[in-house]
C-alpha cells in the first residue's frame, strides 16, 4: 500500500510503497477515506516543539521514530480483522481513536489513554493515516460513523476531542464569560461545542477579521481583533471590570498568555491548549490571592468520541472543512497549514486519484 | 475595650482603648479567648505582598484601611447579640469564621465567601481578633466549640481552612504521592488532614530538620531537607522517575516552585498556597503536553469549619500550638513569627494579664 | 395593599386588604408585576400531599400557617428598602428567589437554601406573590431582569429552577438517551434546558398529543403517547434494548414510576420531581445489580437563577406562558391549572385592573 | 489441574481434574495461593437471587453456565503468559481483578468494567479461583502485591472493592453521620475504609453483639444491636432528630431498608449494596420533598484495586480473615458462610494439602 512518510525531520514527505499490515487477534485493518492534517503534524515533521527558552524539545527524545507515516485524524472502512474481533464487521464505516496507551498505567485504567505514561499514538509513535490503510491495535478504538461524511468526522479524533476536553475543563455556567483565543480549526470547534453543551457568553479573540466573522457565524457572541484594539481593556469593559470566567488559549504563546492572565477573573480558569511554544513570567502570589487555576489540556478520551460523532449526526456541531488533498499532495497540505492558509481543516483523501 | 492595632504599616503595633461595638439585628459580640497570629498578618502589617518583579502589591490598594486591629483566627465566648439572632446564646463558646463576603457575588451565592469579589474579612478589612472583643456581622459566621481548648481551635479559621482547601484541591487517591513543601503551621496541618481524610503517600520537604521530624511525627511518610540533598532527584527516585501526583507549596516562592514544576508528574497538580512572593518562568507547551494543572488556593469556606472542629474534637487532627502571648505582646508575636521562631502557631490570649 | 389569600384549605381564595410591609435593614419591598401559578400552590391550597398509602401529609404539620398569601414565582419592581441594602435601587426590575432558608444549616452554608432544614419560603411559610407587594428578607434574594418580560421570567423562580436542577442531576452526555415524563410547564422547560445545556437524545412521554407536539417543537427528538402505545417497549426499541440512560419524572406517580423503572438502563438515573403522590414496590437487589440511582430533586439554588435569566435574555430558552389572570381571578387560575387546562404557565398580574 | 466446580445449582461442589489453560497474547496464567469465599458465590451456587416477590432471578438467565469454577477473590503467583505481555514476569505475586467487561461498552470505555453491559467476570461467567490455576485474559487485570499475605489481600478484589465503591458513593464529610448496616466482611471493610479515607462519625447496626464489638474495634464510634433496641429512635437521638447523612446497607432486605428510609436525613444518601432480596414500598413524593438519593452500588473498578493494596501495605486497613480451607473443603466453606458462621472472610488455599 502507499503511505506519505516523514523520512527525516523538515525534509519533504515522500509517498512510498510499504507493506500492508495483517491484523490478528483484536486488531483491525481500516481502509482510509479521510485523514485530517493537524498542527501537531507540523511539530512532528519539524522534529520538535519550541520550549520556554527557544530551545527545541525534540520529538525523537519523546520516542518518535522516523520514517513515520503521519496522520491521527482517520476515518474509513473496515477492511479486515483478527480472530478476536466481535463487535465490528468488514465494510462498516468508522472513525479511529488514535491516542492509544499502554493499557496498564493509572490513566489508561480509567479510560484516559490520551494521557498515558507510555503513549503509542497512531501517526506519532506508530504509523498513522497519511496512507491507504492503517492498522488499529484493538477493535475498541473504533467508533461507527454509519453514513456520515468521512471528511467531516475525521477531525473529531483530534481537533474535536481537543476542543471538547478544553471546553469541559473550563466547564462554564450559562451566565459566565468564556474567551476563545484563536479561531482556527480548534477554536471554531470549541465555539460550537461550548454553544451546544454549556451555552455561556462567548467572546473570540483573533488577529484576522475573516476568522472572527466565521467564529461569530458559528456561535461566538462577540469578536475582538487583538491587533486593532486592546483586548484586555475590551474584556474588562465587557465584564464590568471583573475579567473573564474562563479563557481557552488555542495558541498558547507569550503573546496570548500574558494578556490572558491580565483578563482572567478572580476564581477564573485559564485553559492552555496550543503548542506554539515559549514561556511567560508567572506572578506567584497572585494565583492564590485570586484563586485562579491554570489547566494544561491535551486531546481527549476514547469515551468522548461517540458523543462528538452523535453531535455531528444531529447537526449540533459542524466541523469546518476547508480543502481536500490527494495522498501525493500530503506535503503541500502541511505547508499550506503552516503558512496559515487553512481555515478549519485540511483533509487528505488517499483514495482520490 | 483594648485592641492591638496597626497604626501605620511597619510601625510597632499599639495597644489602644477603643469603643466596644454594640451588636444589632443578626450581629454577635464575642469576647475573645484566643487569637492566632498568621503569616498573612505580617503581610498586612508590612503594608503589602511582594509581586513578581519585587514590586510591592500594597494592601491599601486592595481596600485595607489603617488603623486596623489584626487577627482573623478567633475563638471565644458569646457576650451579647442583636435581636435577630436565633441559634446562639450568651455564654456559648465559638470559633469565628472571618472570611466575610458581600453576600451577593457569584462566590458568596454558593457559600464561597472567602473568595468574594468584595471581601470584608475580619482582621483585614474590618477590625479583628487582637482585641478583647470582636463584632461578628451575622450569627451564621459562628461555629460552636463547646468545651474545646480555644488556643487549639482558633487557628482552624485560617491555617486549618487553608490547609483543608489545599488538600481538597489536590484530592489525592491513597496510592498517589503527595508532596508538602514547607512544614510550618500550614504544612503540619495539611499533613494531618491529608492523613486523616485521603491517606496518600506523603513526603514533606523543608529546610530545617527539626520541622521535618515533627512532620513525620504528625503523619508524613518521608522527609527531605532540600538544603542537604537534591529534592527533585529524591522525588524522582521515590516515584519510579515519574514525579509526584500532587504538590502543595506552602511557601510559593521561586525557590520552591521551580523545583516543584520539575518534580511534578504527568497529569499532576501543583497547588500554590503560600504568599512569599516572586515569579517563575513558566514553560507554556509543557502544561498541555503533560496535562498538568496549577491551582491557586486561598483559605476556605464557612461550611468546612464545622468539619475541622469535629476532627479536633475526635482527636483526628491536632493543631500545633507553639507559644502564647498577652495582648500587650502582640507586636512581639508578629516579630517572632517573621523571624521563623514559631513552629506551629503563636496565639494571643487577650484575657491573660 | 391587596392580597389573594388561602383562609382555610380547599376554600376559595379571598382577595383581602392587608398591611403593606415596611422593609428594614437588608429587606426589600417589591411591587409585583407577575406571579406564576404553580402545581405546588394547589397542594398548599388543598392542605397536603398524598402519601404512599393515600394518606394526606398535611402542610400544616410541616409548618404552613393560614391565612397565607400563595405565590413563589414573583417578578416585579423594587419599591423601597431597608438601610443596609447596597446593591439594588428603587425602580430596578427583579425576579425574587423564594426558597429562603435559616442561613445556618449545612445546606444553607453552601448556598442550597432550597433544601434547608428549616425552610421559610415565600408563598409557603411566609406571604408570597398573589398580592400587590411582597417583602423580601434580604437583597441577596433578588436577581435583576432589566427589561425582560415579567410574565416570561417569573416562572424561572420555581418551574425554571426545578427543571434546571433535575436536568443537572441527570447530567446526560450528548450520546445518552434522556426521557422526560410529563410535558407540562416543568417538562417543557426541562426539554429546553437539556437541549441548551447538555444536548442529549430526548424523548418525551405524555398522555396528550397536543403536549407532545409542543414538546417536539421545543426540542424533543421523539414523542410517545403512553395511552396509545407501550412506552416501555418503545424505549427498549429506541435504545437497542438497553433502556434509557436517564429519566426525569415530572409526574412521579405509581403509573409513571413503575414503567420508568422498567425502561431504565443499567447504570441509569431516575430523577423524581413531581409531587403527584403514591408509592411503588421497589425491587431491592436490582438496584445494586444494575448500578442504578434514584434521585429526589427539589426546586433549585439561588446561584442558578442568574443563569436562567441570562438564558432567557439570549433566547436560549423560552418559558411557555399560556394565560394571564387578574389578582381577583387568582382562585380561577388555580382551578384551571388543577383541571389540566393550562399548557405552560398561568400568570397573575396584580397591577392589571 | 484441580478445580472445585458447581456442576448443578444447589448440588455439592465437586473437585474435578480439568485441563490447565495455556495463555496466549496478553493472557496470563496465575497459580492460585488464596481464593476468598464470597456471599455472591452462594447466590451463584444456589442458581439465583430472590426478587421482589420472592421469585428467583436465575443466574443462568443472566448468562451463567454450569459446570463452573467459582471464586472471584484471587491472589497468587504468575506461572506463565502469552507473547504480548510486557509489564509482568513469571514469579511475580499478584491479585487478580475479576470484573472483566467486553471492553467496548460505555462503562468499559471509562474503566468501569465491573458494570459492563456484557460482563465476563471470573468465577461467574468464566472459571474462577476455586482451583489451582486461573487464566486471566489480559495482563492489565493484575495488580502486584509483592510480599503481602495472599490470604489478607485476596478479598480486596470483591469485598474490598465493593466496600470502597459504597463508601465513595456515600462520600461523607468529617462532621456527617454515616450508618453501616451489617458488620460482616463487607461492613467491617467499609468501616475501616470510611475511617481511613473520610473520617465521618460512624455508627454500625447489626443483630449480633460479637460483630458489633469487632466493628467498634475496627473504627466504628457507636454500635446498635437492632434486636435489643429501636435503631431508628437511637439514630434520631444521636442526630438531633435529623437522621443520618448517609446509610450503607450491606444486607439490603426489607427488614433493613424500611428502617433505613426512616432514619435517613433530608438530603441523605441511602447506598444499597447487599443482595439479600425482597422489596419495599417506596413513598414517592417523599424523595423529592426531602431531596434524598438511593444509590445501587456494585463491586468496584480496576483503577481502585491498587489503592486498596497500598492501604493494606501501609496497614491503614486490615481485611479480617476468619478461617482457611483446603480446595477439597470448598463446599464446606460455602455452607459455613451461608450459616453465618464466618466473621470476616473465609479463604480457600488450593496449594494446601
Amino acid at each position: 500500500m502507499k503511505a506519505a512518510q516523514v523520512i527525516r525531520p523538515k525534509k519533504p514527505l515522500e509517498v512510498r510503497t510499504v507493506k500492508t499490515p495483517v491484523p490478528k487477534e483484536r486488531q483491525v485493518l481500516v481502509e482510509i477515506e479521510s485523514a485530517g492534517v493537524c498542527h501537531s503534524d507540523i511539530h512532528v515533521w519539524e522534529g520538535g516543539y519550541e520550549g520556554s527558552k527557544g530551545e527545541i524539545m525534540k520529538v525523537e527524545e519523546r520516542g518518535v521514530k522516523f520514517p513515520l507515516t503521519l496522520g491521527h485524524e482517520i476515518a474509513g472502512t473496515v477492511e479486515s480483522m483478527g480472530g478476536g474481533v466481535k463487535n465490528i464487521k468488514k465494510g462498516e464505516r468508522v472513525i479511529v481513536y488514535p491516542w492509544i496507551g499502554d493499557g496498564v498505567c493509572p490513566a489508561c485504567r480509567v479510560g484516559d489513554e490520551h494521557i498515558c505514561d507510555n503513549p503509542r499514538s497512531l501517526g506519532i509513535f506508530r504509523n498513522g493515516g497519511y496512507a491507504e490503510m492503517v492498522l488499529v491495535p484493538d477493535e475498541k478504538y473504533l467508533v461507527k460513523i454509519h453514513d456520515l461524511d468521512a471528511n467531516v468526522v475525521s477531525s473529531l479524533a483530534c481537533s474535536g476531542l481537543t476542543a471538547y476536553t478544553a471546553v469541559k475543563n473550563a466547564n462554564p455556567s450559562p451566565k459566565q464569560n468564556m474567551i476563545i483565543i484563536g479561531a482556527g480549526g480548534l477554536g471554531l470547534m470549541a465555539i460550537q461545542l461550548a454553544r451546544a453543551l454549556f451555552n455561556p457568553n462567548i467572546t473570540v479573540i483573533d488577529i484576522e477579521d475573516q476568522r472572527i466573522r466565521q467564529a461569530k457565524k458559528l456561535g461566538a457572541d462577540h469578536g475582538i481583533n487583538s491587533i486593532s484594539v486592546d483586548a484586555v481593556k475590551q474584556i474588562k469593559d465587557l465584564t464590568n471590570n471583573l475579567g473573564a470566567d474562563c479563557i481557552l488559549d488555542f495558541v498558547n504563546s507569550p503573546k496570548t498568555v500574558e494578556p490572558a492572565l491580565n483578563m482572567l477573573r478572580k476564581r477564573g480558569k485559564l485553559v492552555l491548549v496550543g503548542l506554539f511554544g515559549g514561556s511567560v513570567d508567572l506572578n506567584l502570589p497572585l494565583l492564590p490571592l485570586r484563586s485562579q487555576t491554570i489547566i494544561g489540556s491535551y486531546t481527549g478520551r476514547l469515551a468522548d468520541l461517540p458523543d462528538l460523532v452523535d453531535l455531528v449526526k444531529r447537526k449540533a456541531i459542524n466541523p469546518v472543512i476547508s480543502k481536500t488533498f490527494k495522498l501525493s499532495q500530503a506535503h503541500d497540505a502541511l505547508v499550506q497549514l503552516k503558512a496559515g492558509k487553512i481555515i478549519g481543516r485540511a483533509i487528505i483523501n488517499p483514495k482520490k486519484k
